[in-house]
C-alpha cells in the first residue's frame, strides 16, 4: 500500500514537479510502480453490476447508458499513462490531472463546466496518523475516485450498501454517491481523535500521578499529530462550504442538505481539535509546573539537611581544634555541653522549618 | 439519567455510526435502555391540558385542532423505533431523526421546509460539568422536544408557567414557547459560570495565600471546565444568529425580539468564559512565579548557611590538623584569636548578605 | 450609594431571574432598598426648570410640550413598581424594563419603533474599578436615564451646562442630549486608564529597581483590571457603532458626527487598553526573568564559596587525620606547606571564577 | 519644540477635557505658551510664493485667487483664538477644530461636506520614539497643515521641492500636495524602523555572545517601542484605507494610484513591526534559555566540587576521630590507604561526571 | 550576483529615498553598479528567436508584429537611464518605475489601464534565506521581466520549454507566459521549505537525543527565516488573490485556471509555514523542558550526596573532638559503633531515595 508510512517526513512538502511545464503527468519518484486497477460499478434501484476493467474503451457501453450511475474506482495513480488515458476519456482538464497525480495535494473543490472535483486526504492511525490523497470526480451520472490504494479505504461499508441496496445510496444520484464518500472519509477523522482523545486522556493521568520524563516528549508527540491533522480538515471545512455554496448544476438541492451535514461534522472535528490542542497546552504547563515544584522540593530538602547539620558540624570542628589552651575540653561537663549545644541549634532549625512549613 | 457522568471522557467525540447510510436511527450503544415518555401539553390562553401519551397517534385529535398551542415533550431518545414513529408522524427529515438520536451533535440550528430544529446541549455542574443533548423542533403550531432524560430538566419552571398561565407563554404562540424552552436553558448556564467564578475566587486566595500543591492541579481542572464550557456556547452564539436571521415563517417579528435577547445573553456567556479564561492564565502565571519564588528564598537559605560556615568550619578545620609545628596552638591568645577570627568573618558575611538585603 | 463594591465578585455573573418569564421585573435581592427619586429637567433654548416630580402623572404637562426637550433622571431602580410605571407611560418594551433593573447587562444599543435603548456602565476607580449600569432611552424629546444611583454620576457637568446653557446642549434636541450623556460616560473611562497607566509606570519602576515579592501579585491586580476594563469597553464599542448605523429617525444627520467622535473615543480606549495589556505581560516576563537572574546570582554565590572552601576544608581534614605515619606532619615546613597548597587551590579556584567572569 | 519628551508617559491618554462640552478649544495644561506662526506657500507651475502672515486675513486675496494653490503652514496650535479663527474663515466644524488642538488623537480621516481632514502622528527617534500630532485639512485649491512645531518636521524637502519646481509637486492640484506631505511623514517611519532594527540586531548578538544582565530590559524597553509604534501605524493604514475609498471630489483620481502607494507603504510598516515583534520575543525566549543554561551549569561545577569532596572529606574526618581503637591508625600503610581510598573515590566520581558529559 | 547577502540585515528596511519626490527613479546607493542587460525572446507557435538587444529601440520591428508573443528579460535594474528608457517606450507610471528599482517593496499586483505589474521576491536556500526582486509586466503580447541578476534565476527551464516547444507556453499567449514565470518562482518557494523541514527534523533529533546547548540558537535562526519566508508569501497570495479576481482584459478566462492553481499553491506554502512555526515552537518547549529535567537531576544529585554524607560526616566530627572526658572513645567497641552508626544514617538515607524513587 502506498501510505506515507515516514511520520517524521510528513510535515515535508516535496515538490518533485520543479520546473516542469503545469499539468504535465510524471510519477512521483518515491511513489511504488503499482498497476492501475479500475473497478466499474453500474447500478441503479433495480440492478447492480460490479466488475473490473481493463482499460476505460472497456466501460464504454456502460458510460453511455444514462440510466444508470456508473461508480469508476480506479485504484493506483502512478501510471501516468491511465491516468491520461481517463482523462482524456472524460475531458478532465489538465491541471485536475495534475491534481490528482501530485499526492501532497491541499484539499480543495473545484468546479469545472463538466464536472466537479474534490481532493483531499484519507487519514487512519496506527501509531501515528497515515495519510492517502484521494480524489473525487462527478461527471452527469457518473463518479470518479481516483486513490493511492484501496487496500485501506473507507470506502467497503458503502461497496455492501450498493451491494445489498441498504440506505438511499441506490435510490438518488450520482451526486448522492460522491457525498457518501466524502462522508465516510469524514467519519474516519472521528475515529482519529478519538483515539487521540484517549491518548491524551491517558497522558493526562500520567502528568498527575507519575513522574515520568519522557511524558513531555509523549505531549509533544501528540502535539505534533494534532498540527498536522489540522493541516489536513481545514481546508476540508473550505472544500465543503465550496461544495455547498457551488451552483454547479451537478448537484441537486435534495443532496444540499446531506452536504450541510458533513460541513457541520467538519467544523465539529475543528472545534474538538482546538479543545484538544487547549488541552494539550495545558497538560504541557501542568507538566512543567509540577516539574518545578519537584525541584523545589529537592532543593528544600537539601537546604534543611544542610542548615541543621553544617552549623553543627563546624561546632564539632571547634571543638576538634589543637590548641593548648581550651578551658571547655578539659571541663568535665564540657562534652555533655557541646552535645546539647548542638542538639540545640539542631532543634532550632528544626523548629524554624516546621514554623515555615518545610517539615 | 442519561447524561454523562464520566467528566474524563467528555471531550471524546465517539462516533459509533461510521459506515451507516446517512440518516440511519440506531441505539448508541452506551445508551440506557430506557422507554420513551411522550407527555403532550395542550393549550391557549384559556385552556390547558396536560396528559401522557403512549404514542403519537394519540395525539392526533389534539394536533389536528389548530386553535390550541402543542407541546409533546418526548423524554428519552434510545428508542429508534419511537423516535421513527414521530418523525414520519410529522415528516421529519431522516438526518434530523439521526441528528436527534446521535447525543454528541454540535448545537446548531436548522431549517426544513415545514419545520425549524435547535440541537443543543443542556448542562448542569456538580463536581464537574454534566452534559446533556436537547432538540427542540418547531412546527406550526406545535413545539417537540426531545431530551435524554427529563429527570433534571430546566422546563419545570415552564411547565409551572404553563399550568397557572404566568407570564406571557399561553398567550403567544409556539414560536415563542420554543424561545422560552431555549432561553431557560441558556439561563442554566449563567449558573454554571457563577459556580465556576466562586471556585476561580477560592483559588485565587489559595495562590495568594498558601503553597498547597494541589493548586496547579485545581485551576488546569477548572481550565477543562472552561475548554469543554466554551465548547459548547459558542455554536450556542451561532445557533441564536441563525435564529435571529431566519426567514422562516415559523418565527414571527415579535417572537424576534426576545431571541435576539437571548441571543445577547449567550454574547455575554461568551465574554464571561473569555475573561475567565485570561484570569485562570493569570492565576497559573501567578502560582509558578510565586513557586520560582520560593524556590529563590530556598536557594538563599542554603546559600546563606553555606556562605556562613563553610569557611568557619575550614579554619577550624586548620587548627585541628597534627602538624607538629604550630606555633599559634600554643599561644595563649590563640583559641580566642582563632574565635575572634571565626566571628569576623561568620559577622561579615551576615553584614554583606544585610546589605544585599536577603537577611 | 449602590455600586458593587466587592472588586473581588465583579467578575461574576449573577442570574438570580433563572426561571421567571421574560420581561419580569422583580428586584435584585442584594440590591439596596433606596426609593426611587425622578428629576425633571426641561429646557429649550431660552427656557430652563428642573424640579424633583412624585410620579411620572407629575411630568404630564411637561410632556406633553413638544416645544422643550425633557430629561428625566431616574435615579433608584430597584423598585419594580416605579420601574413599571414609567415604562407603561412610555410604552416600553417589557424586555427594556428588564434589562434596565438587572444591573449586570452587556452594554448594548437597542432600536424599537418608539425609541430607543442603550445600555451601558458607568465606571468609577477608587482602589479597584467600580462600575454602575446606566440606561438610556431616547423618545421624541424626551431623554429618560435610569442608574442605580446619581451619587457619583458623571452628569453634573451636563446639569451644569444645561442650568447655564454653555455649550451647544440647549440648542440643539433630545438626541444630542443623549449623546452628550453618553459622551460624559466614556469620558471618564479615559480617566481610569490614566490611573491604570500611572499604576504601570509605577510597577515598572519597581520591577527595574527593586526585588519586591508583591509585584508579581500587583501586576495580576492590574492585569485583573484591565480584563474587567475591557470587558466593558468592547462592547460600548458595538453599541456606539450600532447607534452610529441606526437608521432610527430619532437620530439626526448632525448628531451622528458626533456619535463618530465618541466612537473613535471607545476605539481609542481599546487601543490602549490592548496597549497596556502587553506592556502588563511584558512586564510579568521582566519580572520572571529578573527571579530567575537573582537565582542564577545566588547559586553562582553559593557555588562559588563551596568550590573555594570545601576543596581546601578537605586538605585540612586529612592533615587533622590521626595516624601515626604521616611524615609530613613532622616537617618543620609541613605546617606551611599545607597552608601554601590550600591558598594555591583557592586562589585557583578564583582566578577560573575571574576568567569565567562571575566575580 | 512641544513633542513629547517623557517617553516613560507616552503610554498614557490623559483627558483634560472631561466634562467640558464637545467641540470646546481649550489649551491643553501642560502644553508650552508658544505662538502660532502661519506660512502662506501659493504656487502654481509658473509661480511660487512664500510669506509668514499674521492672520488669516491677510491671506484673503491670495485665498480667493482660484488659479494658483494655496499652503497654510500652522506652526503651534496651543492658541484656542487662533485656531478658532482659521476655523471660522474656512467653515471647519468644532469637532475637528477640537481634533486640532488634542495633541493624543488617533490617526484618523474624516470627511465633511466642504473638507476632509487627516490627524496623525509625526514621529522621531532620539533615544526614544518622540511623537508630535499634525493635521492636515484638504480645501478646494488650499491645503491646511496645523502642527505642534515645525522646528522637526519632515516637511523641509517639500518645501524645496515647492521653491525649486522639482518633481510633480508643482504641476498637480492641492490633493497631491496633500499626499505628499502624508508621504513624507510616513517615509520617517521607516528610519524609525530601521533604527529599531539594528537596534535589535545589536541585542540579538549581545543575546548570544555576553550575559549581560541588563539586556533583558533593554529587550523590554525595544518591545515598548514597538508596541508604540504599532498603535501609531495601525490606524494610519486605516485613514490611508478610508482616504483610498473616499469619494469626497476632492480627491482626484490620478492622485487616487499615489495614496494606494502610500497605503501600501503602511502595510509594509506594519507587517515589519510584527516581524520584530515575532524577533523580539524569540529573542527574550533565547535569553532566557540561555540563563536556564547558565544556572543549570552553575549548579553542575556546584555538584561535581560537592560529589568529589564532600565524600572524601568525611574519609579524613573518620580518620581524624580520637577513638582508642582504631588498629588502622597505627598500622604503617594506614595513611597511604586511606589516601588510596580518596583518591579511588574521587577519581570514581569524576569517571562517572565525565561519562555523563559533564565534564 | 545583486542579492542581499548579509543574512543579519535581511529583516532591516532601509528606505534611502525619504525626501525624494514619489516616481523618483535612483540608483540605491549599496546597488552594484552592473550594466544592464535585455534579452528579447520572440516566438508563436512556429517560430523562435532569442537574441540580446542592446536598447528598446532596437526591438522596434518585434515589438509592433503582433502576431507573435515577445518576452522582454532586463537583466539589471540599477541603471535609472534604462529603466526610464524602458519606462517611457512603454507607457509605464512613473510609481511603476520606482516600484521596479526599489529592491524592497512589499509583494504586490498592481492594474493599470495599459498594462498588469506583479512584484515580487526570488528567494534561494544557502545557509540562510536569500532574496531577490523580481516585477513581471504584462502588456498586449509583451511580458517584461526586471531582475537584480538573472544569475540564479528560476527561469532556465521556462527558457528550455520556449526553445524546444515543450508544454503550452508557445501556443498560448503573453499573459500564460507570465503565469508560469510566476509558478516558477512559486515552485523554489516549495524547495526552501523543503530544505527547513529537513532542517526541523534534524534539530528535533538533536532535542530529543543530545544536551547541545547550541540547539536553541538554531531553532532561534530557523525561525528567523521562518519570520523571513512568512513576510514574503503571505502578500505572494494577496496578489494572486488580486490577479484572479483581476478584470483586466489582458488576463484570459482560460489562464485564470492556472493562476487560481498557483494561488493555491501560496495557500499550501503559508499553511505549511504556520505548521512549521507550531512545530519550532513545539521543539523549543521541548527543549527548554528538558533543560529543566536536567538541572532537576543534577540537583538531585547534589542533594543525595550532601544527605549521605553531611550527617555522617557530622558523626565523625562529633568524635574528632578533643574533649578530655568522652566515655565513649575510650570503649574497645567505640570505634565500630560509631561506624555502624554513620552506616545506618547514610543507609537510611539510600532507603529514603530509593523510597522517593530518586535512585
Amino acid at each position: 500500500m502506498a501510505t506515507n508510512t515516514h511520520s517524521k517526513n510528513k510535515f515535508i512538502t516535496r515538490n518533485t514537479r520543479v520546473g516542469l511545464p503545469p499539468g504535465t503527468l510524471i510519477k512521483n519518484s518515491d511513489a511504488p510502480n503499482t498497476p492501475t486497477i479500475i473497478t466499474l460499478y453500474e447500478f441503479n434501484e433495480t440492478i447492480f453490476t460490479e466488475r473490473e476493467i481493463l482499460s476505460i474503451e472497456d466501460a464504454k457501453t456502460a458510460l453511455e447508458n444514462t440510466s444508470t450511475i456508473k461508480w469508476l474506482d480506479i485504484d493506483g495513480i502512478h501510471q501516468p499513462n491511465d491516468i491520461a488515458a481517463v482523462g482524456k476519456y472524460f475531458n478532465i482538464h489538465p491541471l485536475t490531472q495534475e491534481d490528482i497525480m501530485s499526492t501532497d495535494q491541499r484539499p480543495k473543490f473545484e468546479e469545472y463546466p463538466n464536472y466537479t472535483a474534490a481532493t483531499f486526504r484519507m487519514l487512519s492511525y496506527d501509531t501515528s496518523i497515515q495519510s492517502e490523497q484521494l480524489t473525487v470526480l462527478l461527471l452527469p451520472n457518473v463518479v470518479l475516485t481516483f486513490q493511492e490504494s484501496n487496500a485501506k479505504d473507507a470506502f467497503n461499508v458503502i461497496r455492501e450498501r450498493l451491494r445489498n441496496n441498504k440506505g438511499r445510496v441506490r435510490k438518488m444520484g450520482a451526486d448522492y454517491l460522491s457525498y457518501v464518500l466524502i462522508d465516510a472519509v469524514v467519519d474516519t477523522y472521528f475515529g482519529i481523535l478519538e483515539k487521540i482523545g484517549e491518548r491524551i486522556e491517558f497522558l493526562e493521568n500520567e502528568v498527575l500521578l507519575s513522574q515520568e520524563t519522557h511524558t513531555m516528549v509523549s505531549l509533544h508527540a501528540l502535539k505534533r499529530e494534532l498540527i498536522y491533522l489540522r493541516k489536513s480538515v481545514w481546508p476540508m471545512r473550505e472544500l465543503l462550504s465550496s461544495m455547498q455554496r457551488s451552483d454547479s448544476e451537478l448537484y441537486h438541492e435534495s443532496v444540499q442538505l446531506y452536504i450541510r451535514d458533513v460541513f457541520d461534522h467538519t467544523v465539529r472535528l475543528i472545534e474538538t481539535i482546538e479543545s484538544y490542542h487547549d488541552l494539550l497546552n495545558g497538560l504541557m504547563d501542568l507538566y512543567l509546573s509540577n516539574l518545578s515544584q519537584r525541584t523545589n522540593e529537592v532543593v528544600k530538602i537539601l537546604t534543611i539537611i544542610s542548615a541543621i547539620f553544617i552549623p553543627i558540624t563546624f561546632i564539632a570542628g571547634v571543638y576538634g581544634m589543637n590548641f593548648d589552651h581550651m578551658p571547655e575540653l578539659h571541663s568535665v561537663y564540657g562534652y555533655g555541653a557541646a552535645l546539647l549545644l548542638m542538639f540545640s541549634v539542631a532543634g532550632g532549625m528544626i523548629y524554624y522549618f516546621k514554623r515555615k512549613k518545610w517539615l
